[in-house]
């Protein structure tokens, strides 16, 4: 079986029974694969005695998005397993549990959070999730903190950072959420509504660019190890538990971009909110509460972060007076405009989100998404001046409550 | 001879022997070793009828400086080889050939520059190099552009910044760049009549929280190709030519710091001035070459890398209105900075510099001891501020010729 070739569910089960202590000798095992086939393979194997069940997750040689298919580095679930079993050490409580890693069968055997569910549709569903930014802030400080210069000795991040060249799926991400939105791309996908605030993003000159600058510190700025897509579906949750999934796109990159994710997809499903919540009051109550996390997130992260540096800090020179209130608004404000980049792509480019896609009135759809646009492109703009959170929930107050006429 | 071994004479000439299309077959080879033996052996072998002669040079697995020995990996080798191939396809006559690269012996075979000498003894003896500023230019802006993701396939740079992974020598930078000088390090060596200088170095938080952002710069600012190591002790030079030798430093860094390296140590001979110019008048003309050489090394540089942006550009997003313009200010600014923390280490590190330290009259060392340092920490602070290349002669102009007594 070492020859890569996508398993079949009896395969799966094959190889799931060969993994020591996990499963009792000879008992009865059943698989279904669970994925959506576009770039993976997801079994779960469930022993029918004990009820145990785990996941196999097997990388697929290509990736279907949108009905087009292209070719796909297999190595992807080398990067993520190692990314795994990185953030594991760091945050075990936060992430799956890996059994198995298999190099020639490109494929991960982990935990299976099937009590949880992802929290893109916890959102959309409007369920209330209060350890999540507590979570997610200890996530990000954890893992951004011990991968880079800061917390982790300067030779070792470098010999990691030549473990996690990534280029294929970076390239995704450059593409997709650094140049296609700002032009006439034909990846794009534009709901026939918003063409005229397509068409503003592409020849809005100022906002390119800001654009440019992000880009930049995307291509070079090799900060810390980064999930690399931590957006809302890279998320199981349930009330008292988070766990962070596909680290596939992880590479060294600027911590703003994993936090901008987070903000981002929370601040899309409050811009979806105009197609959700049933009634003006709950829809206030719910975005309230969107926001006050968002908020969170920083927060925790911010105090975990600061906490890290001062107890665990590797580098002498970096506790200069001062050195880490700028480290932290800079990283604010890289924040700020990856928050941005991430909220525009998902309303005009290639992969959207459901929060807004699945509203099914059109007009209220089109106000979430001219919302989505508006908060987007104002927190691009202001990525090289924020200077606290709070300055971003105005951002979002005024966006969605004054300039748009939209109620809060 | 494929484990590795430090060759002796005889086996340098039987190997250059085997490297087809070199020397004439039996034909009388005679060798000479004049490395200096602290990182590597040098053999010059010459051909004795043609007069033909290569340098192959070996690294050795260790390290001598000031009577230490540490070992020292010797993928450096493959380093400087890999290096040096790519500034060739880059800017042909800036570089030695390399004839061949082995591995094992950890060797390359290089054309031989003996009808050169090192610029930074050139400078020594007064020599005015009138093409250097345009060589030099021209050097750092194809080789940064070309690396970049201004100029080279993103993707491809990521691939390329993974065999430039290079922890052991960026190390020693680290440490003797970006942190010994701002504290009481034992590898510091300090002339007992500047003490009070380096004392005040130490003190300085303000200082030290330039430094820091500068060292994070260099730790994660993966922008290009760079040479790494770029004083006048890395560049042969006559009139009509200049070469760029020794890029064992070779990773992806900010650009600044090579820029910064070629004007530091251009400052460094300025300083020097102090101890080497017979007479009043010849030490205003030769600071007023050097001056002008620092400004049009700057110029060069800019204007060809310009040129390459608006010509040979890969990448749409980078051209947005303004951005180029931002992109060089942010590189003057990173220039700045380095070139200051590059002089004040040569002052009071590990490592010094023969334009100053070769000052026999110690009044006169002390001063331009003294004037490097002021010069180096005003550029250091300047990082963040300066616009242009004109208010950095400036500085140069006002610690020399105002603050500190001193007559240019």
């Amino acid at each position: 079986m070492s020859a890569y070739h996508p398993l079949s569910e009896a395969q799966a089960i094959e190889y799931a029974r060969q993994i020591p202590n996990l499963f009792q000798s000879g008992s009865e095992l059943t698989s279904h694969e669970i994925g959506d086939g576009n770039l993976n393979l997801v079994f779960r194997i469930t022993e029918k005695a004990s009820g145990k069940s785990i996941i196999l997750k097997q990388a697929l040689p290509y990736a279907k998005v949108v009905g087009e298919s292209w070719p796909l580095t297999l190595d992807r679930a080398r990067i993520e397993s190692e990314a795994l079993i990185i953030e594991e050490g760091l945050v075990p409580d936060l992430v799956p549990h890996v059994y198995a890693y298999d190099a020639d069968l490109a494929l991960t055997v982990m935990e299976d959070l099937s009590d949880h569910i992802i929290m893109r549709r916890g959102l959309i569903e409007r369920n209330e999730y209060p350890l999540f930014a507590e979570h997610i802030g200890r996530f990000m400080a954890n893992t951004l903190f011990f991968t880079s210069d800061l917390g982790k000795n300067q030779q070792d991040k470098k010999i990691q950072q030549g473990r996690f060249i990534n280029p294929e799926l970076c390239k995704i991400t450059e593409d997709l959420i650094f140049d296609d939105p700002y032009r006439d791309a034909e990846t794009n996908s534009i709901e026939d509504h918003i063409r005229d605030a397509a068409e503003q993003l592409w020849s809005d000159s100022e906002l390119h660019f800001e654009v440019a600058i992000l880009r930049q510190k995307f291509l070079t700025s090799a900060q810390a190890l980064l999930h690399g897509d931590l957006h809302t579906g890279s998320i199981f949750i349930k009330p008292d538990s988070t766990k962070v999934i596909d680290p596939e796109f992880a590479y060294y990159g600027p911590m703003g971009f994993d936090i901008g994710a987070v903000l981002a997809n929370l601040i899309l499903n409050f811009a979806g909110q105009e197609g959700w919540s049933k009634d003006l009051e709950s829809r206030k109550a719910y975005r309230a509460y969107l926001l006050q996390t968002v908020k969170d997130v920083w927060t925790h992260f911010e105090a975990n972060f600061r906490a890290l540096w001062n107890e665990h800090g590797v580098d002498r020179v970096f506790q200069a007076p001062g050195y880490q209130d700028y480290f932290i608004k800079n990283l604010l404000q890289d924040t700020a405009g990856f928050t941005g980049a991430k909220m525009v792509r998902r309303i005009v480019g290639l992969a959207h989100v459901a929060d807004i896609d699945k509203i099914e009135d059109s007009a209220a759809r089109e106000r979430a998404q001219r919302l989505a646009l508006a908060i987007g492109t104002s927190f691009i703009r202001a990525n090289r001046q924020v200077a606290s959170i709070d300055e971003l929930i105005a951002i979002v107050t005024k966006e969605s409550a004054v300039e748009r006429g939209f109620v809060l």
